[in-house]
């Protein structure tokens, strides 16, 4: 299981013009039904630490960066965030009128901090991955912070430990050279999720590293990036820093578009892009079987994660994985792999071999009429 | 599936001796979390016909014997057996102050019906079977009457139709040569539970028959068998049927012990058992497996059967049996020959094969202390 108890805190102090940008927006559909899009899957402790995944998220960086923390999430979640996140400063919740994917939420934190100080370094970082130790962690931030102010768009990329083909990958190149970012590489390319094979052939070069969604760049370096491609947005994203109630004017009529896709990718193409190799443990929770093999520490003598309250389960042999989040007493009898979310209005049977396709379970329902259960 | 809608009425012309009598009384562990103490199998609606085992059980019967039908139940559910049977004149429902397996049960039937009628026959079938082939049923019935007014202890047995290990047998010996039931047989032995290897003797064989628990014999003539070898036992039952406000001062020091051990193997000894081969459709919907191949023609294009209702599931490659009385939505996704039974307070997830170890389940609740769940 990964190591998701803060640390002694780090020292706050090269980290200065920092902040940490946690764009808190996906619904994590292949968790249904713990996850739905009233009650996404950053809102959740999956973990059973007692924490929501955007409160361990926030926990893992203000060691780091102290109050300089900046979350981007929906209307619809706002007043959720801001009440699990209480130590936030209210001028630093961003909310998006509407989901636009990852470019224009992390973009409009660039454009609000770029006019707070040119200078400013954003750190950004999903709200629902775990991340284990902590002090390489740090170290790497510090690395890519460093790298930052020479004005690149800097990724951490986490060290394979599968060879995974959910994940989009990192070429690395030579180093960069950078002072105190003695790990510091270019970025050869960005690469699309491999087939198993090439994830393979990835594991086994070692120069290809999972691409986490940790960017470190200079807010106006990030912008002036983006403008070479996307000129238009990056002019609306600066205007709703400039005047921030247009944005119910101007929001939706931004492109839809990932971070990778509108930044990284190009920028790695034009040589701007440097990657901090990071050999900590991470994990995206994308599913139940990722989620089981997280909490596998946690398992019964059979070999059964329990999620919420174990005194409602009583489990013989069976394998996998149970969350009780139902109030309901759930008995599993000799299966195998078999994974059970009982929640109090739907309930999912899977194993863990079809944990991917529960993203096809929630389309289903969504065809059925029964948005109400997604 | 078993044919269970009633086929038109025979005739009752020449069972106007006969009474029918079901025990009531068995919990149904096997099919726990459906079937509690509180709520046995024989109340449930477990085919899905809008009737449960107890009121299918008499619509069977009173084609055959009218309103002469008796129901012995416990104290604890004889206000719901009323409720299912209005039907039953309140003076045919038996309540037994304790439960005491089959025999004094059935043995009380008896001696109540002597009173009345000292030539009455009585017919016994269990409240929570399945029974096809109407016409097949009520001739063989008629069979068994013509042979229990000969004086003999007349059970009906069951063609097998695989070898199963969950019944006893009743090994067929010559033929009995009663007038009017050609069928009837003398009964060599009745033979206990058998292991998979003499099963499939027994099937192959062809003169080895289910023992259903059917029992058609005159009333008088069961209880003097019993005092053979209870006289105690058929002493208070004779002393309770002539004083019924004694039950609850006498049942109490009754032993437990099943028409099987108590009546049936003795007699057969003694050689006073006929048998009747019946030739028809029956299940005792011992567990989910049983259930689940007795509801096959339900299932959907996967081969998963749904047992409740039907728009709160929603399945995707699984196969095996979904009982969805929680109210909530289920959703199966991949699973092979699973069992998934969902009801407001418990959830059941277990394997086909399994099915025959909930019982274990049940055991485990009662040591955990969940006695309120079963």
């Amino acid at each position: 299981m990964l190591e998701v108890m803060p640390s002694p805190a780090p020292q706050v102090d090269d980290l200065g013009d920092v902040t940490a940008v946690v764009p808190a927006g996906g619904v994590g559909t292949r968790l249904w039904p713990l996850s739905r899009a009233a009650e996404p899957k950053f809102l959740h402790d999956l973990t059973g630490e007692g924490r929501s995944l955007l409160q361990t998220t926030v926990d893992r960086l203000e060691p780091l960066v102290g109050d300089r923390v900046m979350v981007v999430t929906g209307a619809r979640h706002a007043a959720a965030v801001r009440e699990q996140l209480p130590g936030v400063q209210p001028q630093n919740v961003l909310v998006e009128p509407a989901p636009r994917d990852s470019m224009p939420a992390i973009g409009l934190a660039a454009a609000v901090l770029e006019r707070r100080d040119p200078d400013a370094v954003l750190a950004s970082f999903a709200a629902d991955h775990v991340v284990g130790d902590l002090d390489v962690f740090a170290d790497r931030v510090r690395q890519a912070a460093r790298a930052a102010r020479t004005g690149a768009l800097v990724t951490l990329g986490i060290t394979p430990t599968y060879p995974a083909t959910g994940f989009g990958y990192v070429r690395l190149g030579d180093l960069a050279g950078v002072a105190g970012a003695p790990d510091a590489r270019r970025a050869a390319a960005f690469v699309e999720k491999p087939d198993p094979r090439t994830a393979e052939e990835f594991l086994d070069s070692g120069d290809h590293l999972w691409n986490a969604g940790m960017f470190v760049v200079r807010a106006g370096v990030l912008l002036d990036l983006l403008a070479e491609h996307h000129p238009e947005m990056t002019r609306i994203l600066r205007q709703v820093a400039a005047h921030p109630t247009s944005i119910h004017e101007l929001w939706g009529s931004l492109t839809r578009i990932s971070i990778d896709h509108a930044l990284a990718e190009p920028a790695a193409r034009a040589g701007r892009v440097v990657v901090v190799p990071a050999p900590f443990a991470w994990d995206d929770v994308g599913d139940f079987a990722s989620l089981a093999t997280l909490l596998a520490d946690d398992q019964d003598d059979d070999g059964l994660v329990v999620l919420g309250e174990r005194r409602l389960v009583v489990n013989e042999g069976s394998t996998g994985l149970v969350a009780a989040r139902g109030g309901r007493t759930v008995v599993t009898l000799g299966v195998d792999d078999v994974v059970v979310v009982d929640t109090p209005d739907a309930l999912l049977v899977t194993t863990r071999e079809r944990c991917q396709d529960v993203r096809g379970v929630v389309a289903t329902l969504q065809r059925l009429g029964r948005e109400d259960l997604t």
